[in-house]
């Protein structure tokens, strides 16, 4: 049997963070703002995953209000969620992600993003797409504010 | 055999309106604008479910121009559309959607929402996933101008 | 074995340029700006078949920096992504997609745009979904700067 999930993540891009997508850190001179370290990608993939097999969603699972999860590294996250998955007998298929951004361009760091995935969720980096792309200098995201990944899963009972 | 679907629908929060999502009366000032009711989810699972066969969408189906869609329930619409679904002899393997709005907080009517949908397309509440987020304050859902609702279907061929 | 695919994809609206969406010219006092014929629905389904099998995106395959791809008809991209997913031995099973735009009307062309992508994945048009909305006056698409499409693609293997 399948399911397929889907996620979606917003967080605003200021000064003074870290950026963090996909697990890996990225110089540039805003980062994202969050709770947690603010993982757009890893995010959406968890709300993906969760939303597959009907088990909530990030907000539920890591609410922003819990001190436990001030500042948390998102593979802690991921790699969580995918325990909720495993415990259900379902495996990832694959996963497919798109990250929307005006800068930095990210393209160099997808092969090192796909490979942080691919290792928590068990699967190989050729299950795991994760694609950029501007949103040609339009709206909040055009304005460089801030930044939103989408991802989709393909679940299948094991 | 199985099929893919995607939905997504957009409405302006206003005065002087009921907020329906997910067939679930919510209590807030503002309420969705549109012809029917304007349930924003119900109508991105609409999408999904005619997008996955390739019979249209939900402007083709239930006109805005059309009186007798004027203040209708949603859920009709839902209904109707998973009629068409089932002549085509298609069920519904499992629903994932996601709500982008930042208030109220909707939490607490996921539970509703899933049974609502779930009891119209003839699925249990685990296959029917509602999540809800934010866009972090920005653009015109984090202006409180509107909301956004996502869904993907999974359809399988009885 | 499946695999599923999603694409996203931003274009802005100018003046002086050809409005082309799914394959089909659109009369129109405005026109998608891009490097390549700016078609926003190819392009987003070009994007999901890359990331159904994880081969990178569409500016990694059509980098807009290089002259080959100058006011290109996407067509041709389409063409050479779907030799790609043939190569690795897969078939595409469905195709849902959605366009954002708030002018002008579309509808009226989706069936010949079905047509023209069924044709290029060697699918029938009952496999290809062209679905439409606005985003009811709001943001970026709402001011009819731009526009925005979404794909979902289900995959199987030959």
């Amino acid at each position: 049997m399948f399911r397929i999930g889907f996620g979606i993540d917003f967080h605003q891009l200021v000064e003074g963070r870290q950026l963090w997508i996909g697990g890996v850190n990225i110089p540039h001179h805003k980062g994202a703002l969050g709770h947690s370290d603010a993982d757009v990608l890893l995010h959406a993939i968890c709300d993906a995953l969760l939303g597959a097999l009907a088990l909530g969603d990030i907000g539920i699972h890591f609410p922003n209000t819990d001190l436990a999860y001030k500042d948390i590294d998102s593979k802690i996250l991921l790699q969580h969620t995918y325990t909720l998955i495993k415990a259900k007998n379902y495996k990832v298929v694959n996963v497919d992600s798109s990250i929307c951004l005006e800068a930095p361009k990210i393209k160099k760091y997808s092969g090192e993003m796909r490979k942080v995935i691919a290792a928590i969720l068990e699967i190989t980096e050729e299950d795991v797409s994760v694609k950029a792309t501007t949103t040609e200098q339009m709206g909040f995201v055009g304005r460089e504010e801030g930044l939103v990944a989408y991802a989709n899963v393909l679940l299948q009972k094991s």
